[in-house]
């Protein structure tokens, strides 16, 4: 499989498990995976979840506006999506997060995740 | 060098170069390097940097939101850039850019680079 069929195969899988049952995105990550949300850093994928799970907001959507991929070092594949996330009754956010892909075993796993709220001062 | 300190270094060089002197951004790529740019691929120093130096605009200034760095695969750093892109006359426009930075000969480069404007249709 191509590395852009791998990437946005990926990015539906994650955004339909984030709205739907955040604890069901355990098997993407593992023991090596780092997240970083809105400047917030853990690793590991009990840390990980964790943190996504106690996320403050109830009801969750993402709508997807972009999805890049690029092959990466070490045959991961780098993905970037841009977006926007409607999180209960609040305006949609715009936001942008990268997932760098690694494979172990034929499949691929989470390893690098950055999420940021696309919110400017000015 | 921790990969935050490199990350960092390498974004605030590579938008002061952008802003003064797209063509300075040469040494920064080599031939492996991939750049996606709005949604068009370009691979290779020569390829990114005449991609770089046609885009349409002449004056161009990015202010950074926020730079946030994790270890990736094989020693790389990955940067992601989160800001606002102000070009000629027009008004700023939000932007995400992620780079992947690879170690050659003790210095770094840059292997994958995705730009994307952060607009949305709704």
């Amino acid at each position: 499989m191509a590395f852009k069929e791998i990437g946005d195969q990926f990015a539906q899988f994650y955004y339909q498990t984030f709205d739907t049952n955040r604890a069901g995105l355990a098997p993407l990550y593992q023991a090596d995976s780092m997240m970083t949300w809105e400047g917030t850093a853990c690793q590991g994928q009990q840390a990980i979840i964790e943190k996504l799970s106690t996320l403050s907001f109830q009801s969750v959507a993402h709508n997807i506006t972009r999805i890049d991929c690029q092959p990466g070092p070490d045959n991961s594949v780098l993905v970037m999506v841009i977006g926007q996330l409607k999180a209960d009754q609040d305006a949609p956010l715009p936001f942008s997060q990268v997932f760098q892909l690694k494979s172990l075993n034929g499949n691929y796993y989470c390893y690098n995740d950055i999420f940021s709220l696309c919110l400017h001062n000015n």
